[in-house]
């Protein structure tokens, strides 16, 4: 689902050119038409510009050398595999950015959402000593599930407020669990309050995003508490988000925290990275918004919803958050990290 | 939606006999099967028991004095209709139960989960004298979203643990909204973050629950807050919760906590209460469970089912709930509150 | 599916009593409740009554000897598998009641809907000769998309009229598909214009049971065609079908039609078989009915609901019919089977 | 939903420029996003362009006079109402190119397909003479529901091929149904086997379109008969037919039909008309599509996708076909049809 979702969205992309595909032994040889037969679900055609693209063997790193010096990568593989695959690719000089969860706690790892914690780059350096790489390296995006919160966060953190506490419930499109993911029998006429392992995935990466570089690695800031409930509804895709946020010392007013998010300063928008939503945080008023449906296209589907902000009984403030997944939380979002590292020269355009 | 529940759970009632109905002044003189012709949507065929009893107009109450003793009482009226109208019956000297919010906050009305706060009903005697009713009075069940966390909260507070906030999420189910309810093209492929007025009901009708009777009122227990999101999902029947707690003092463990659930001591099923279910909670070991098609039948429609307890980051513990929102929240709730008044002697069995 | 639809029926049946059960090697050795832990989907808990009932090894044949003399056979094997399975038990002396398809166009094999084809079941002893088989036999229930056409198709039969040509589409429930089945992915905003081999069992199979023994075969109506669309929609329980019929010779009026179906007599019903329902053919006079979740479940979920008859431009008629496809269609028309057989002498009460 | 759906597809249009809206006299006096409010259901968010535009009153003609000289009609009204606004505005002088049904079967009324009876526009001069008006005229678009079908049977009879008759059954998706439309009460787990009219309309409809003008009326093509089943089912958008064709004559072969479609000429691409899809009929080899969420965006919503051809034992084949009901099957076929009038100088550009 997220390597279709690249495909999609890299066609007519301004800086990056889709010119070497590679995937499982099982289709190399094949052009990608033929390799994705029966198994492309996301819209009704293939693109034209990749149809007729041979698609080699993964395994063999020496295929790409030459054709190509960004890798976008996204596979179904155990945890070991990856990372030795990747780091197989930054070994080679590649610049790997992963939509892969293996590395995303790796402390030399940046794991990115631009518009936060595009800063954590400057540990690419290290990463490259600490494994002996010259040129290549592995950047990560975030699970698909925090993009919904941490960019609303964010932009109150950015103006000085200090968020002390984050209770959420998150209710998770279908493209989220990839193909074929959950039964339909099992979700018409039901909802499933399990996602393995997302509720750890959403608790801790947001405290790596928000951490900072401190004697060679990313250090976690934890002196912010997340507690996540996640559950999968019929929804194709969009991932909705109701949380409760509390402050430590300073709080600020609801007009302050419109303001924060509708004047949310975007780095990526300043740099004039090709994927950066024109306004990255949209807050609807009518009291029944944001809706997967209606709103996860919102800015190509990279900008992030938000809607329901009121006071809560328990802590400060309550919001119901939304982005897409398989864009703003993966494809789009590490396309968009791609160009954050070309914009500061760690990828040639 | 809630009076075809009572049709439908009053078929062969062990304690009660249907033997009046009435509605608004344009179903009157209607057999029952007429009246509800083209609306009757729960299940596949109105009951036989009660297809050729004549409905009759609720505005006149001399037409059901010397038929009935006991009123279940659920309309679609505004707030001060509802009043005016269960204020009549009851001064006619019918014990009115009713499934309508109108009196739910009222000091001097029991509003009743039988499992928590059965004690309630000794506000009674005050209530009619208040009112000057001899025989009469209303009763009322509280809101079908707040069953699924009420029973298993209260199974720890007998215990002797003190809950001091609860931040919950509810994806509730479609009969909740009565029909016709949301439009199918809002609940394909969407979910909806809103139940109007849901969430304010979710917060205060806790507190007057597990309240006491003082000075002739029930006071509500505001040393517990609650914070409420209410979503709708398109599920039929069944509203899950997944719900967040913190104690003050003393901490169960997580074995303690599944005890006070296994063991929960259940005053209707000591009472021998036709409807109470055997067992009241039932939970689930299954780490996807409980879920609304699957769970929601359980007890018949009366259990309530908990999973996935687990410690929480924020606060001290996290648990999924589900109750059937239209048995034990609604209907199937109020007939056991008729039972329990029955068994006190409030009511004529 | 089928198989625990086969527990769940069978509970408290007032002829047969579960006391063996057998699966693959790998569930062999359990009790049923280990043996469906995490896969138990058709309701909220396994029955008690099979839950501690220990599971043997299905290809050992030896170890049902002695412990039950009517075996219910759903199997997910190969067709060449499935025969020689079930030749199996019924060569050591056990009558096979089958949900599966691998004999059911076998000429000396009854394919039995007990409403239509009772008489086929004399073809037994003609399959016992032709395999030397003393007392064993197998019978088979036909595919679940064609009890909701057929049984109203009989009941103008059996009054004498002549059907020769039916279009129909029919919009199929997931359970039918077995577990998992289709992905949630594929049937959110979606329905499915294919059900492999669907289509074609729909088709054959209807001629089968409307022949007649000669000459020691089953030999097959071929004077009426049948043409099947077969879709797939999000619909848990419960095969809907669009039908459009022409006869051959004398037409019914409208009326006449409706009178076939109110009167039809039903052979099991006769026969008092515990599992008839009292109206097998329920005409709903609503213009938007038959649904499948509010008439699947009519009779049990063994009688077949039928609406909108009215004339057709191209045919004679038109109509639209459901049933529900893992009771009617599957357990409880096998169950039915054995109940007439049973009734018929060929097996044990 | 139309409505919107005009606005949708009208932005940035090459020929024509949204100046001037009109809405029922509540609506009077607000701009477009005022009165859309909490009522915008097809995308994100109302376009730029239109959302400071006044809406005046439909009711007052004078107001559009000088505005504009196209006017596009989609309104909630009754039939005669919708007539006599129609009129009003043709004998003002404005073209009317009307999505509702008011006028559809009136014999000097085209009802286009421009694909299939661009030539019914002939008809439009004696329409004018009809009403003795100078300018303007009267041009309506067929039922959503017949596109589907009447595409690929006209690209075999514009090859010579006569089809004798058609029974199909349609699966619709909710937005054919406006807003709110079908509860989600009756569409979660669910099918409705009936929409109200439906089936007349996608019976009588075809026979119009394939007509010819003679003695001044467009008189109907009596000699194909169609028979319709039309279900509703949990789809947003797009409609799909199951279709069953007869011929008379000469029989084509599989790959006759299938030349037919792929090289099926287009008058409206020949014309160059803006909202002409490159490729109008799309024929899918994959066994399990058309399916509406992954091909009803084919060709920006306007192309046909059909799929599944094969021989049927009724009649000679089968397929199904599937379009977008509310860009093909509504707006964007009425534009399309404003853009044939267009090209043809029955409107300035």
């Amino acid at each position: 689902m997220v390597g279709q979702m690249f495909i999609n969205l890299l066609e007519n992309h301004p800086w990056f050119n889709v010119t070497y595909l590679a995937a499982s032994e099982s289709s190399a040889g094949k052009s990608y038409e033929e390799a994705v037969r029966g198994r492309w679900h996301i819209s009704s055609e293939v693109p034209g510009y990749v149809r007729n693209l041979m698609v080699e063997d993964a395994s063999k790193v020496e295929k790409a050398m030459g054709k190509c010096s960004l890798i976008f990568c996204a596979v179904s593989l155990g945890k070991e595999e990856v990372k030795a695959m990747e780091s197989l690719y930054a070994s080679k000089g590649f610049a790997v950015v992963s939509a892969n969860s293996a590395f995303r706690l790796a402390p030399d790892v940046p794991m990115l959402i631009p518009e936060i914690n595009h800063e954590h780059i400057n540990i690419i350096p290290t990463q490259q000593k600490n494994n002996g790489w010259t040129k290549g390296f592995i950047a990560v995006k975030p699970n698909c599930s925090i993009q919904s919160y941490m960019i609303p966060l964010h932009a109150l953190i950015v103006k000085g407020y200090k968020i002390k506490q984050m209770v959420l419930t998150t209710l998770q499109g279908l493209s989220g669990a990839g193909y074929p993911g959950p039964s339909a029998y099992d979700l018409v006429d039901n909802i499933i309050p399990l996602i393995k392992g997302e509720e750890e995935k959403s608790e801790i990466e947001p405290q790596k995003i928000l951490g900072a570089i401190k004697d060679g690695k990313i250090e976690y800031d934890t002196s912010i508490q997340f507690s996540a409930h996640c559950t999968r509804v019929p929804v194709i895709d969009g991932h909705t988000v109701c949380a409760s946020i509390s402050f430590e010392g300073k709080k600020p007013s609801e007009k302050e925290i419109l303001d924060c998010w509708k004047n949310y300063h975007s780095v990526p928008v300043e740099l004039g990275l090709p994927s950066a939503p024109e306004q990255t945080i949209i807050y609807r008023n009518e009291p029944d918004r944001p809706q997967p449906r209606k709103d996860r296209d919102s800015g190509k589907g990279m900008a992030v919803t938000v809607g329901r902000l009121r006071t809560c009984n328990v802590f400060d403030y309550r919001f119901v958050g939304l982005s897409h997944n398989t864009i703003r939380g993966a494809a789009g979002g590490a396309i968009l990290m791609a160009e954050l590292l070309a914009a500061k020269g760690f990828i040639n355009k």
